[in-house]
């Protein structure tokens, strides 16, 4: 039986999941949706997440980690898009919820996991990693992105993948500048990870990395398939956004939250990876004033997260 | 209803096929499966095409045509492997069942079709097509790899990809060489192609293309999604043949055959598309000893075909 | 002592050819200057060759066989701009005189043997030679530029370099198209050429080459030291002509041949070169109507230009 | 008449300029060499420095400020390897002596200023600085490679090219790592640098630069003209030190330091720019212990230095 999906809010991120359920999902349809506004099957989305399968949660941050609880109260598979919560105490009362239940039922839409070209980074042998260096740079940042945003609410995109390419945590870490901004981050295991964010780097949406291990390193291509010659310039263009860029990273994500919601075993990015993004990003903020390095501790790992 | 398939044939292309269509494709899967050896739930093809919605053929090219006819007879929609026949005259019988059946049953698997290069560059405007350059490099052609196979088993690829990239027909062609071989053609419309086939290019399998337009060009980026530093080079690795490159095709065009079944609207090469790539690749083929011009000529293509 | 170098012609070749001289070039110095109009030592061209110690031919086509003739008459070395001559038969009048002078005073400008980009494709080893793919576009094709240019004056540069980077012969060639143009050579050892003349590419002037051998191939980067990320895209721009493209070539050629003038021993292509660029452009021409094969035939090579 | 040019020390780097003064430079000859063994026309750099017009100085880092100064007492312009003195008092020493005699006749060999990727970055516009990253890795660290070398011997480059890219100084630094090491440097006008020193990349020697301005970006190209197919792998070769990789560079620069000692008007980095590094350098040098940010103060800039 194809999973009954229903998706909370229709924003950009909650429009693109609909769309994807409805073309490019094995498994799976959009039996419902929910919104304040326009046209959707539901305004009330406890009453959505009643009548379905499973759910995405793509409302504005801060309803996350209650609708998440409510889809855990429920039994519900959910994929929550980033962050879990709007901050580390409500995404760290959905790992307790999800501790208590016994059961893994979260999925936090870190899509980057599932890119292809971060899967291939991943599976690049270049020796011991030593740093890893990315770039996260939007063309312009919207008037509301203000404060410590670059940070919660971009850097986190680094923080989990950072944490999941090296399979490593971060314990310290390091701001200089706002716009761009430089983040240099230590792990556990001693790596050194390199992190510029650029909310208005002016050109497009560009997010690039850099693994550098003992023996070699691995980097990311140009995201294009086709390169031009035209009006005296080689090249490609770059999107605006980051919905075409990882356009495939976001279907493989859903086509994985279905198969681990019909097979009760997700993948991608866990309630406690949810909750360690927000954690480690409200340890930075600190150093973004004083430049200082800043001290990244989190609570031990329950043992429902333990692969 | 998720659409009943079955398999013909589960060499190379057919067991990729099977794996696609059990785990990659949305509203279909693999019903049934055929082949003279090993496991499979059909030792006979006839019985086989009975009990399923949908036919995969991936049996040896001398059977495509008949097994495809039989499809016809029986009213299932096929996706038949490249050639649709042996020879023109087989593809010819396949066309002339499709037209009198008045609707269309039969794609052909010219996969490249849904690369998402080729899409890319067929999508791109550089002007009115001038030039359009092929490689079709293999890494070692198999020992039964003879004769005028290089024509039609691996450029009747670029004769399909060119007609379908320029919306254009064949009009004229000459070879020079073997191995690699070089074949130059011409269209209705002017443009010319220019074409390297060479089966044992040694290094890896690799397929490129660049389009010459009055306005510019667009050309395939490296098929790669990252870049390694390594052992003193910057670079990436070839696959070693078209499955690996082609793996995103070959899913696409299964799911666009499996949409295209449901819906009774086939995309993708049709009957005439594969009859026109072998009819075409004969008659070249006069022209690989001669080095002379050869002129082509197909019928005129049947109202079915019209869009 | 330095050398006394006199450039005949200050069009857009033997200006920039003045300025390499001036500013450029070690153990030489622009002592003359020859051109019909504007500000220059001399309008004879014979009265300058008389007071310099080599000279550097930049004036009209058909003014350069003679003036070779009469270097070579006053025994002194020169580089001349190609074409050597306006047709094969001036060409081969000023090979017969060096031979008959007994050693080599001429220098043909087919700067492409200087390149960086090609040497390094010269020095690479990727086996036995099979194949050239060749591309050669300019942005505009000037008004005068009609009939067979693109093959006299265009061409001709790849003709040389294919001989060079093969050190091979040309003995097949035929024409396809007129613009773009493909022409396809064979080469004595069995080599393949293949080679695009696209006049009003409109993008820019762009020159490119890929050598497949039976190992592996070599072609040349992207001729830009650096990339862009701007306005939406990625990439470099194009050169709008030749000079600054083979800006390099041109300062190592005119080196050499100072070096070589001073030495008694140049490099670079020979008058046998230049003449056998000629003498091949005219063979291929009669394909460029008929769309024929052309043989191509040239005289033994004269003694004084074996290695 | 040619410049004679002595040069002290003839190590890799000695050699290498000796062979540059040889071939590759106009307007100058090498004219003396200078070591305490081998092949060479003195052992008394003092006596050498008196019998040519200008010197070169590539002997150990210690005798670096010494050799300098007895260039200044003998009023001949000297090319001195990088760094201008073991400690910033005495490259300071330096300074004080050239601006006692009021006249500019010291030049570092900060080669990189000349390196076509580095000019054609400070080229492009790209709008007003913000960010630049630089990559320097080495193959393998040499043996008495330890301590604060990466900073004193190899970041004094970042530390100088970043000064000349940005024509801005360098405010406060702090550093994380050893090996790879990540310093993180802020100007005086704001904009961040992020360097990576890698002493044991393992795969080659490779220098890289992004510069992030608010309109865009410009980065160094691959280092190659060339690129390969071979052995299943695209890409190209890195080579295993700098000689190779800056040989354009060590010419030009070479180039410039001959026409600057004839002219009387040095180019590259001055004195003063050589004393800024190994100053700055040594004021990082505390953070490497700390992690935490370091100010860095210089004197004022002496009138002398000004442009």
């Amino acid at each position: 039986m194809s999973l009954r999906v229903g998706v909370i809010g229709l924003g950009v991120m909650g429009a693109d999941h609909a769309r994807v359920l409805q073309g490019e999902v094995r498994g799976a349809h959009l039996a419902a949706t929910c919104d304040p506004v326009g046209e959707c099957s539901h305004r009330d989305p406890h009453e959505m997440i009643e009548v379905v399968d499973a759910v995405v949660i793509a409302s504005p941050d801060a309803t996350h980690a209650d609708l998440a609880l409510a889809c855990l109260a429920a039994g519900k598979p959910v994929l929550c898009e980033k962050p879990l919560g709007a901050t580390a105490a409500e995404a760290w009362r959905v790992v307790e919820a999800e501790v208590a239940l016994g059961r893994r039922l979260v999925q936090v839409g870190y899509m980057r996991r599932f890119d292809p070209a971060y899967l291939a980074m991943k599976a690049c042998d270049v020796g011991e990693p030593a740093l890893l260096h990315n770039i996260h740079r939007n063309a312009q940042a919207p008037d509301w992105f203000v404060g410590a945003m670059p940070i919660t609410n971009s850097l986190v995109h680094e923080i989990d993948i950072s944490r999941w390419l090296l399979d490593d945590e971060i314990t310290e870490a390091r701001v200089v500048g706002q716009d761009p901004m430089l983040v240099t981050m230590q792990t556990a295991k001693g790596v050194l990870i390199s992190t510029e964010v650029f909310m208005n780097a002016a050109y497009g949406y560009h997010v690039h990395a850099e693994l550098v291990g003992r023996a070699g390193t691995v980097a990311m291509a140009q995201p294009t398939r086709v390169l031009t010659n035209r009006a005296g310039a080689h090249g490609h263009g770059y999107p605006m956004n980051w919905v075409p860029r990882f356009a495939e990273a976001y279907r493989a994500q859903m086509n994985a939250f279905v198969a681990g919601a019909r097979s009760g075993s997700l993948a991608g990015a866990s309630a406690w990876d949810g909750y360690a993004a927000t954690a480690i990003a409200e340890q930075i903020i600190p150093g973004l004033a004083s430049g200082l390095p800043q001290t990244i501790t989190l609570p031990a790992k329950p043992q429902l997260y333990e692969a």
